[in-house]
This record gives structure tokens, C-alpha cells and sequence, in this order.
């Protein structure tokens, strides 16, 4: 686990249930905690002296600001009588007299109450850790305006806490993407995996190969994502202490690819003769594998996560075996019938091309289940259930590969009832291997798969379900009581339709702001 | 079937597909069929003058006003330059040549288009059912401001087709149920079944009796439904040709309302003393009796429709055997251990207050399956799966009684993947009996039932997941080809997009004009 431990103590604002989502790793409000009214027009959030970064640090101050908005509503400036313009806020000269929230990176002091003789200002204090903001803890203890002393501890139990989106089968709009965006960082999620394209449709639009959004996307105009829109993203995730992943996934899932890319796709036979249909990507090519490098090269660029997640998964092989070119190929290279070799042979120049490129790789389980060779800091990603994921996360852990969990997680497949519990229960460690194999799983991601999921049905889908596992992912493995995570989770969706969020409810019962975004 | 045949006839607009949703009883399109622009300025609906109805019927005045605004959008006057002063707006003098839409109860000659010179004026002639405004397949043809010449002749096969509506597992905003009834128009869906009130909430404000809503609501201030909010309701739904038929549920599922009426729930025992809960409505009381008879004077005169939903499902008989008291009047009146009885003896005496009241009722099956006397015109609503509702289809209408159907149509239980297929496949006939017995079914109802659904999931859950059962119950019973009915119902969708609903997607794809209200 890459994450340093960190501290993180603040006089907490608690409304009746003190309910935290995710569950940090401790909290703890003494017996006669004091209990502080926290008035808008004098609170604020400042860096402590000791505090490793400080003010100019953009994630931070840009956190402070929204999570002052999410705290005391956005119309705050106006209730405070401040004057604004161009989204600059100043404050009448009478407030100046401001109490004060201290960021530290360390434990300090037990602040005192306002009015304490002490001292009268008032503090809280806060930690960031790499990749997760805590402000969100904060935030959603302050609903009543008022803080009860508390003491938190807390730092994530997995380093890679995932959500994926899939734009292909259906677009979403930039907007729905950032909103997410937002919704996972308020659940301590730090992983954004775009599942940017697919068989369906090719929305990404590449400086490089132009031809392939203008023919492959629903509609090039309007079913796209431009270079300044996948830029919003990135810095948008960043900005909430977010990663963006990008998958392209090859060689299968890459029907949409074909129209803006002559001679990518392998055409498949009907007895002698081309159906006019094609399968996947052509591994026998030599210009596939230069078309890879440079698409990938821009993609490399473009996102700057060091890792390019480079799918591998659900390759069909009839179309190849249908094609007497491909054929010939795996007699030349004695593959004999065994099309998982010939698989590999493209998997194989594809990763030493991302390599080349400086960049690390996540691929899907099948790379490692067909043999290809991989480096030894490949990221696994487990996703099927059959055989058993358990056994697939001993398998990769034992060879030494980093795994990360998904497999339990599909949240676009939808039951009746309350399935956000199922998702819940997963123990991503519980499988046979030893403690070296479980130090190789760096966390697991849900996957809002779009076979049935666009803008109008995500939000609600994702939230709060998709809270399950964030929790499972961040809060130590011994949080698993079913009735305390429904009331700490049913209390958390309240607060995410206080902030606008389209979540649906747990179950029967009504929340104090119900959702009027609609 | 009471709805008289009439017919349809008129040149419809058609977009690439000819999609309309329900289907129609009859569409023809001549194999070279006119295709003729349709200018938004030169376009209006009127009155023919052989038509039943005129100028004044303020169903088809403000029918007319809506779906012009859907077929041409919203922003029309603009564009036409009116000037529009408190939402009446006046078209500029030049526009004065309106070609028109003629509205006729029977069969006409066929209109030519704009331009010949026999007609010079542009004609549609439309036809306006009992319960239903077929002013939705218009415009649901009209999305490319051409009409193609289109015959349709049409009518509906049940004339009961609801959707039930649940607003006490949560609340529902005033905004949702009438959004839910302009959908329902759409889909030609003619009977909201208002689920009120239940065991969770009591969103009623009852004039009678404040105390229950004030007591029994989630928040007596924000989460009820005043007077103004009910006649809203009803009528919004009756200038769109769709009844409402309010249930307040009885003897059980009352939990909400012991709060507000005193003595009205059978005390629950726990050996001989009091346990502090309580169960179903108290049946051996006279004062029971009297609150219902003053409850329902209030609700029978609130709501016109003939027809009250009464309830009468799944009562649990725990509490009332707990109850010393109760055990004494089943000896009393010689039930012995059968409770069935008791609740019979209940309905019996509620069903001939409604009576008095000059109601009809409808009831859960369950009333009939326990042998209450029910009078003649009674319509039981089937709504079990075991035994399988085609037997119980079949012994309701054995019986004599009227029949409606809901068992295979709780779309509030989802599951993943293309689930209106299953809804779409029901045959509501398909059960044993004579022509007679198939006769007394008068249609379906759609039931959305909230343990899982609030503001934040209810369209996406409904649509167009809902319009499956509208087909089903609006189209004939040939009309059954799941591909066909794929396409059609894709586009349907889309076109929901277009007018601002938050319909879920069927399967992969996109729409032109995507969902944007969120």
C-alpha cells in the first residue's frame, strides 16, 4: 500500500447520527463531547503551519471552496452579505474576524470550543492523503451547523479504489461524467476508469487518426468527446484527487474502430470469399502494429496516468478462423489451432509498444490467463465468475502480478431489493494465498457497464450502490455489520440528494431534503 | 367493452420509421403516399363540422395546445414572431391563411395536400376516443415537419389500462405524479390508481380528519398532498382522458394512519397485557365503522370517478389473534378460528358504506378468494402469481365478476437486461374459459409499487418499461412481434427523450435528441 498513514483530527459538526461514509478508521466523540455552534459567516479553512503543503496548493484550495459550498449551500456569500463578482467572493470587513479550520499533517493539540477563554478561535484540523480528499468527512458531519468534538483517524485500506464508465455502448454527456466525478470523490473512490471506447461506438475523438471519431461515433458532431472535453476531465478529476485510467481496448471490442481505420480490422470469410463483415483487430499486419503505436502514443499523451488500461478481454475467434490469411499465419508461426497464441503474439507487441512509450499497463484477466508475458508491475484486472474469481485472484497474486477486483462488482447488473449488500459482503483478501499474495491486491473497481445505462438511468444506478464498495475499499476489513452500513449508507444518500445527486433510495422512508434536481 | 369503435383517419407525419406506439389497429401508407411539408406557421388543429364535439371542449381545446407545442417545440411562437403576453400568444396577421386539422367522428374523404388544386388547404382529420387522446400518435409521426399520407384506423382493446402509482413507501412531489400522467397520455395508458396511503406514510390531508396526515405523514409540511395538490392532480389527468381511482387500503396496510385516529388499529397483546403495537384496523368496534363511513364520504366526494380502489390485500392476522378482546367476538359471532371471517364481516360492512355512498369499489383479490359478498358490478384486481393468476382470471370471471389484471406487471421488480419483454408477452385472455368469461376482463394495470423507488428512480424505472403493458392492453392481441415491437418501441423512446422524459434506454444505441433535463 503506497498511502503513508495520516491523521486526520477535527472538531466534527454532528447532526443526530454521526454517520460517516466511507467509515473512517477511527472516530471517536468523548462522553460530554462539546458541542460548538459553527457560524457560516466565521468559519473558513486555513493551512497550519505545519501543514506539508500550503496555500497555492490548487487541489486543496479549490476543495475548501466547494466544500464550503456543500457545507452551507451555495447561496452562503449572499447570506453573509458578501459582495461578488466573476465568481470572487469578498466578505464585509465586519466578518474579518474569522474563526479558523487548520490543515495539519500531523496530530496536534485538541483545539478548544469557541468562546473558550483559551482560545477563541475556533479550529479544525485536517489532514489530505495522497489520492483521497477527507474533506468529505468533514462535510457530511456539518449538516446542522453545529460540531461536536471529535477525533478521526483515518487512512484508505486500498491504495486503488475504482469506478468504471463505459462510454461506448451509450454516450454521456461531459456533464454526467463530471458529476460523477463529483459523487465519487464525496465515497473516497480515486480511480476514474473510462471505458472510452468500445464495439458500439468510438467517441473519443483523435487528433491522429480523425476518421476514426467522424465514423465510428453515434454521431460526430454531438456523440463525442473533443480534446478540451477529455482535458475537463482529467483536470476536473484531479482536482478531487482523482486518477483518470483510459482504456482502449484491443484486439477485441473494436467493431466501431473499422470505418475510420481501412485495414485495421480482420475481414471475415464465408467459405472463399470476404462476408463483408470483420472480427478484430488484424494481428498479422504490419500496419496494425504501427497504427497501434501512434494511436497509442497520443493516448499516452493525452492521459497523463501513468497507466493506459489495455483491455484483452472476450476475443472471438471465429472471424480469424475464418480468414485463410490468418490461417496461413498461425501454420507459419506453429501456432497449430490454438488461437489464444495468436492472441498473445498481438498482446505481446502491444504491451513491449506501451512500454516503449514509458507507459505501465492494466489488462484484463484473459492476458494473463492465455500466457502472454507481462512486466512484472502489470496490473491484473479480474472480472469474470467463472471459474470462481477467488481462484483467479490466487492464480495472478501467486505469480507474483498485482490484481485488482472487479469481479464481484458489475453494478449494471441489476436485481430487485437491496443488492448494494451483496457488493458489501465481498472480502476482496478472501482467498488461499499468502500474506505476500494479498499485499498484491491494490483494491477492486465497480463497472457501470452501458448495455442498458445512459445519462437518464446513471446516476441513480451508481449511487448510492456503488457507495458499497467504495466503503469495502476504503474502511478496515472489520466493518461489515449490514445494519450499521444501511444507516450510515441511507443517511449518506440524503446527503448526496442534499447536493443535488440523483440517488436512489435504499429503501422505504423519505430524507429531510428530498431530491429536486428533476 | 364499452368504448364504442371510432375511427381515425388522418395524414400523418412520418419520420424515416412510422413508428407509433401503442400500436394502431390499422396503418396504411398508399404504396406512393403523398409526402407533404408541414409549415409550423400555416399548421392548426380545429374542429370539423360533422364532429360530436366543438370549440369549448376544453379536453381537445388544450389537447390541441399541448401537442402542437410537441410536435413544433416549445419555442414556436417565437419563431413564428407572435407576440405572447400571459401565456396567450397571437400570431402576426400574415400567418392568417392557417391551413387546418379537421377533427371528424367517422370515416371522410381523403384530404389532398397542400398544393393541389382541388384543395388548397392542408387537412387532418382526428378522431377522439372515450378515454383516450389519439392526439399522441400525430405527433408522434410529426418529428420532421413533413406528413406522409397515412391512414389509421383505431381503438383501444381494454378500455381499463392503469398504471398504479404508490406514494407511501415514499413520497412522490405534486411535479412527479403529473409528469407520470402526461407520460401515461403518451402511451395512451387511461387510469392512474392512486396508492396513497399505506402502512409507511399518510400523505392524504384528509379535511375530516387533519390529525392523519399531520400525525402519519413522513413530514406533515412537506411531504403531503393538500386539497389544491389533489385536485391538481385530477384534473391534469382528466384533460389528458385519464381517471383517477384513489385506493385508501383496508383493514390492513393502515399502519400510518393509528397515529392520527385513536382506537381506529387493533391493539397488539403480547400474552395478557398490551404490547405497544398494533395491527390491521380494529373490526369490532362501532366507532371503526363511523370513521370510515365520515373517511370515505370525504374521499368519494374528493375523488369524481365512479370507482374506489378499497384494498382488502394481505392481512395479517398475527395481531387480531393476539387481541383478547377480538378472540372474544370471534366466539361471539361463531367464526371459530377463521379469520378470513372476520375480515369478511370487515369488507362486508365497509363495502355497504360505499355503497351508500353511491361508489362502485374495486377490491384486491383477496376479497373475493374469502368469500366476501361483493355486489355485482364489483371489478377484482388480480394481482398473485400463486396460484397462478390464470387461475385466478378464470374463477373471477367464472364467478361473474369483472376482472383486472396486474400479477405480471409489478415492474417495480426489476432485473437485468430487456425485462418489458416478459411484461410485452403477457396475453390477458389467455386463461380457460367461454367468450363470456373473456368478456369480463376489462384490462390491466401496471403497478410501480416504492419500497425501492422514489422521485430520484421512478421515470427511468417506468418508461418506457410501462409502455410495453400500454401495447399490450391498448394494441390487438396479433400485435405481438417482439422485434417489431423492439424497433417501434426504441424510437418511442427516443421521441420520450425529446419531450423531456427520463426513459431508460432498451438496449445499446443513441438518440438524436438525447435525455438533457438533468
Amino acid at each position: 500500500m503506497a498511502a503513508a498513514r495520516a491523521l486526520l483530527l477535527l472538531l466534527a459538526a454532528l447532526g443526530p447520527a454521526a454517520a460517516v461514509w466511507p467509515q473512517p478508521l477511527r472516530q471517536l466523540s468523548p462522553p460530554a463531547a462539546a458541542r460548538c455552534p459553527l457560524p457560516p459567516g466565521r468559519f473558513r479553512f486555513s493551512y497550519a503551519a505545519g501543514s506539508a503543503v500550503g496555500p497555492g496548493c490548487a487541489v486543496l484550495d479549490e476543495a475548501f471552496q466547494r466544500y464550503r459550498a456543500l457545507i452551507f449551500g451555495a447561496s452562503l456569500p449572499r447570506l453573509l452579505g458578501a459582495s461578488c463578482a466573476s465568481g470572487q467572493c469578498v466578505l464585509p470587513p465586519e466578518l474579518g474576524k474569522a474563526r479558523q479550520l487548520f490543515l495539519a499533517s500531523s496530530h496536534a493539540a485538541r483545539p478548544a470550543c469557541p468562546g473558550d477563554e483559551d482560545d477563541p478561535d475556533f479550529l479544525v484540523l485536517m489532514a489530505v492523503l495522497p489520492g483521497a480528499l477527507l474533506t468529505s468527512s468533514l462535510s457530511s458531519l456539518l449538516l446542522q451547523y453545529y460540531v461536536n468534538e471529535t477525533e478521526i483517524v483515518d487512512f484508505p485500506r486500498f491504495p486503488h479504489r475504482g469506478l468504471l464508465l463505459d462510454t461506448s455502448r451509450h454516450y454521456l454527456p461531459l456533464k454526467a461524467i463530471l458529476q460523477t466525478l463529483d459523487v465519487m470523490a464525496y465515497n473516497k473512490l480515486n480511480v476514474f476508469h473510462w471505458h472510452i471506447v468500445d464495439d458500439p461506438s468510438f467517441p473519443y475523438e483523435s487528433f491522429t487518426f480523425p476518421e476514426l471519431s467522424k465514423q465510428g461515433a453515434f454521431n460526430a458532431m454531438t456523440h463525442v468527446y473533443t480534446a478540451s472535453d477529455v482535458q475537463a476531465v482529467i483536470e476536473y478529476a484531479r482536482l478531487r484527487g482523482i486518477r483518470v485510467i483510459a482504456e482502449f481496448d484491443t484486439p477485441g471490442h473494436t467493431l466501431s474502430w473499422g470505418p475510420g481505420a481501412p485495414d485495421l480490422l480482420t475481414p471475415c470469410y464465408l467459405g472463399k470469399d470476404p462476408s463483408g463483415t470483420y472480427g478484430p483487430i488484424n494481428p498479422i499486419l504490419n500496419s496494425t502494429y504501427q497504427f497501434v503505436t501512434s494511436l497509442f502514443q497520443e493516448v499516452g499523451a493525452v492521459f497523463p496516468d501513468y497507466f493506459l488500461h489495455l483491455g484483452g478481454d472476450e476475443v472471438d475467434f471465429t472471424c480469424w478462423k475464418s480468414n485463410p490469411q490468418i490461417r496461413a499465419f498461425m501454420e507459419e508461426m506453429g501456432f497449430g489451432e490454438d488461437y489464444t497464441k495468436l492472441e498473445s503474439f498481438y498482446i505481446q507487441r502491444l504491451l513491449d509498444i506501451i512500454s516503449s512509450l514509458g507507459k505501465g499497463y492494466m489488462v484484463w484477466q484473459e492476458v494473463f490467463d492465455n500466457g502472454a508475458k507481462v512486466r512484472p508491475d502489470t496490473i491484473i484486472h479480474v472480472w469474470k465468475n467463472s471459474p470462481p474469481y477467488k481462484e483467479e485472484m490466487a492464480n495472478v497474486t501467486k505469480a507474483g502480478y498485482r490484481a485488482l477486483l472487479s469481479a464481484p462488482w458489475y453494478l449494471n447488473r441489476i436485481s430487485y431489493g437491496q443488492d448494494w449488500m451483496a457488493a458489501y459482503q465481498v472480502e476482496p483478501l478472501d482467498f488461499t494465498g499468502s500474506p505476500e499474495q494479498k499485499d498484491l491486491v491494490i483494491g477492486g473497481e465497480a463497472c457501470m457497464w452501458g448495455e442498458y445505462v445512459d445519462v437518464t438511468n446513471l446516476a441513480p444506478r451508481l449511487w448510492p450502490r456503488a457507495g458499497a464498495v467504495a466503503e469495502r475499499l476504503w474502511s478496515n476489513a472489520t466493518v461489515r455489520n449490514l445494519q450499521d452500513a444501511y444507516v450510515r449508507l441511507a443517511s449518506f444518500r440524503c446527503e448526496l440528494l442534499r447536493r443535488g445527486v440523483q440517488a436512489q433510495p435504499l429503501f422505504v422512508g423519505y430524507c429531510d431534503h428530498e431530491f429536486d434536481g428533476f
